[in-house]
């Protein structure tokens, strides 16, 4: 056993005793909730008593005093909330201001895939969002995403191979291996992938997967290679295969993706044990509309769900899939993660408790916010790594590949091509610009759907390598377009014959601003007006309609900085 | 991450590789279990088809063919199953034998805490378990002994301290610390236990604790503490309030304590997620006329469980308590770990399947032996370390204390005192011979409720620390039966004007016997009849009765080496 686990022990015996004599009450507890009716996850039921916290975990339920004392009496607590899967960066804020967010909607931990940044910046991205997660009221856990770049058609910062997971897996905020999207290369045997499971196997951590609709047999395969999860489940029999064979299921609703609707029988006792909830994405406009874990809770309610097995999915069996001890039930030597609300029908969150504090009540408590090495946040700063791009840099001769937007879908047609922009016809270039190695590649096609009329849209946030792609009316708009955005370090920018007429400006990485939810959330109001003021058409979201033409991976025509991509017959045209 | 974690890595790969090519029947299986009914862990259903094995483990459920070829038509399938605490010495023979009784009855997990040898050898006593259990088609996983000596009363071989656990709580096979039977320890914070908890704890393990009818904040603290589960519910009430605070039951039914009837009412959808089955102690006729778990799931359906419930608690459960991954299921990732059975209402064993190889097809598969080092054989069979006694060594004069045997209970009744043997009164002579350190020890008193009329009964198996136990009617008879144990490195014997009438060998630690079950068995039965011949209460098991006779921590009177304790008063008379 190492020195370092040996010097715990005085700290942990320490510790220990002082929450021992408060359970006994030889001494007053930091904090009490007096009359606590609370949702008891191992006995399913509904028990009441006052809540001993020490050292931020329970300690006992009974009778106790406690320094400082809180009546609950009406209320009902919960065990706080835990998100399965996310990706932080879908909030376009910094983990900070992401906390700020979800807190007061009872979540009190979330995992945390830094899928996004890591394609940015490597494992300086990972660095740079635990450091920016460190010491928050919310714990946010990680796990190593597996899939950077998303194939290898893309063009990232660089790949994140299994030895550059090394240093991370180790780590007690790392669960494991994040969403193994690579199932071919998985059921092939892919060393560099199967390379992945195995280190986090070997250190006692999970694997998710992510792989809808896979046929039994590849499905077997995908399980056998050490998969232990999926939150790609649209379709319930699909879900109810993978429960039979073992999988957790994340019931995922988020912004991007919501599937509670058609999961909703699997949140009955028979398989809600083998249940969680995720959102995976989380734009500001649902978390400051909607909220977070809570309002799939409520959603799922509503539905008719039972309150405590909703209430299970949402906290203690995450914590068990995940192998998070002491977390996720109001039990003695449980984390004290705690969310007070008036009751199961409107289920209004009143109070967090985090770690035995107090950290919201009504208003958000005042928090510290993390301490980040000053050059990781000036790399993190400093993402954009191109020369300036000029309308010549657009221009094009001959048949280019022309991509058809479907509404309400991230899968695109494959319209044959086009030779050129065509505004009255709907007939607009889409490109795709390197812009971590400066490689001056640019891909181009053209786009239908998008019905822009005038001028050029961009954004940072292109999936999954986050270059920068761009749709346009002329090539002008377009370099116009990419260079504010090289220029302000990422973000979406909105131009008009040569003028920005809207930016949301996306600074850590090209992904997340560092400026308030709300002031975000505004901008993007703000950009998506100008878009629709410019003709673009109001049955898609403009931005995140974008952001997915970039990724390879989904049928069937897609825009990379290699050019137009058939995913279909997986060959750049 | 060390180097031997990474020399794993490539060992995996190609174990995985070989399982992914199986799971999409690129490759045939090694075994198939054809058109299996098997009890699905997860969906909590019976569900149909071949059951693919690779390498040990189960890799897909469908359609698959096989090297070899079973057809389970008609069959129910379901895994193997788990006991979750058992102190192997109480069977009396050899791990190896231990596995030969328990695998035909579908036991392919046992968690085994070695109290009994580890009182006798120390660590080396561990190491001999661990030795002695490698390899076999039954995985024995270990709980480090946490409290050795019971108590500072007894004398045994040496103590172990938290210090003394640590070349062993790294080892994969070890799960944690065993039972904390020492709950005063814990609630009045002494380090030397509390260092044990904290020890298991920062090597991620769990914690097993033995704390019957605590009241509220006492069990409060117990668990604040850090210990997880109780196999000592005799009643459902106390049960239930370890359930509502976050411990697992349990269940026990063994050869000494029976508590499935009272516990009954958690076999059932609310509370039995948090249950699993143990038997504690399991002595020879147990075995060969009951079974294991099997017994009790039997028992438990006779009763009116569900057989699903009962399934998972005697499989799943466990696993997921103990952080087993990977076993408890029938499903692809899972160790092929299988019983099956005839039906539910007869629950006939009729195949076992271990780690993928048929371990048990109506008559049990030969197995190798495990490779013990022989100088540990020799420590194992040399543990005797006294001096010869006389008749003299046990002539006393003046009161001493009357221990009142009870039956049906492991306490007695103090009776005040005595001052000799008056066997028409049932006042026998009874004393406890130290036999580890050569100390000359003896702790002598009275005894009455055993009614034996003639000679005397002496046992090496004397709980905790297995000191000679011995009880007679004259001193004569008492010495020759000490001696005898002595000379014969442990064992029962009865002794009669001198002469031995029956003896039970247990030469391993004078605990287990290198025999066979059966012989081991007909040795006991012989015994016991020797005793009933000469006397002994019918409504007694002489030997088990008088075993517990020696452990100072259950109420009243207990005879120590050091003389009469009186638990009632923590003193000696």
């Amino acid at each position: 056993m190492n020195n370092s686990k040996l010097e715990k022990l005085s700290e942990y015996l320490s510790d220990k005793k002082e929450k021992i004599s408060v359970a006994l009450s030889k001494e007053n507890a930091d904090v009490v909730l007096k009359n606590a009716t609370y949702v008891n996850v191992f006995s399913n039921e509904l028990l009441t008593g006052d809540i001993a916290i020490c050292n931020g975990y329970i300690v006992g339920i009974g009778e106790y005093n406690g320094k400082k004392e809180y009546d609950m009496t009406g209320k009902i607590l919960v065990p706080g909330f835990i998100d399965g899967h996310i990706h932080l960066e879908s909030s376009m804020v910094n983990p900070c201001e992401f906390a700020r967010a979800v807190v007061p909607h009872g979540t009190t931990t979330v995992v945390t895939d830094p899928h996004e940044i890591a394609n940015v910046m490597g494992t300086q991205g990972i660095d740079y969002m635990l450091q920016a997660t460190e010491g928050l009221p919310l714990d946010v856990c990680f796990m190593l995403s597996s899939c950077v770049p998303a194939c290898e058609n893309e063009e990232n910062f660089e790949p994140l191979e299994y030895t550059d997971m090394l240093p991370y897996i180790e780590n007690e905020r790392v669960l494991g291996l994040a969403e193994m999207m690579n199932y071919v290369g998985v059921v092939n045997s892919d060393e560099s992938v199967l390379s992945k499971i195995v280190l986090s196997e070997i250190n006692g951590k999970t694997v998710d997967g992510h792989a809808p609709m896979l046929d039994a047999k590849l499905l077997n395969a995908y399980i056998t290679a050490g998969i232990y999860s999926d939150h790609e489940c649209y379709d319930f029999s699909d879900a109810l295969e993978k429960v039979r064979k073992g999988q957790y299921i994340m019931i995922r609703e988020g912004t991007a993706a919501n599937n509670l609707d058609a999961l909703m029988p699997l949140l009955c006792e028979k398989y809600s044990s083998r249940c969680m909830f995720a959102t995976d994405d989380k734009h500001p406009d649902g978390l400051l509309y909607n909220g977070h874990i809570d309002y799939i809770i409520k959603k799922a309610i509503k539905n008719g769900a039972d309150p405590l097995i909703t209430i299970k999915v949402a906290s203690i069996n995450a914590a068990q899939y995940f192998g998070m001890k002491n977390k996720g039930a109001i039990a003695p030597s449980y984390l004290a993660d705690i969310a007070v609300i008036d009751n199961f029908d409107d289920f209004n969150i009143e109070m967090v408790i985090k770690s035995g504090e107090v950290v919201f009540d009504k208003t958000l408590k005042d928090f510290a916010e993390p301490n980040i090495d000053k050059n990781l946040v000036e790399r993190a700063h400093n993402t954009f790594n191109l020369e300036r791009v000029t309308e010549k840099s657009f221009e094009t001769s001959g048949e280019l590949g022309l991509l058809g937007i479907v509404e309400n879908e991230i899968v695109t047609k494959n319209l044959g091509t086009a030779d050129k922009i065509d505004v009255d016809n709907d007939i607009l270039k889409i490109a795709c610009v390197e812009r971590h190695n400066n490689t001056n590649h640019i891909g181009i096609g053209f786009v239908k759907g998008y019905m822009l009329k005038s001028g050029a849209v961009a954004t940072s946030v292109a999936h999954d390598s986050h270059n920068i792609i761009v749709i346009g009316c002329n090539e002008s708009d377009i370099a116009t377009a990419v260079n504010y955005i090289a220029d302000n370090k990422g973000g979406i920018v909105i131009v008009n014959n040569g003028e920005v007429v809207s930016f949301v400006p996306l600074e850590i990485a090209g992904l997340m601003s560092e400026e308030k939810l709300s002031v975000v959330n505004e901008k993007i109001i703000d950009a998506h007006k100008k878009a629709y003021e410019l003709g673009c058409n109001k049955d898609i979201d403009p931005f995140m309609t974008m952001s997915f033409l970039s990724l390879p991976v989904i049928p069937s025509l897609r825009v990379t900085t290699k050019g137009v991509f058939d995913v279909d017959n997986w060959k750049f045209l």
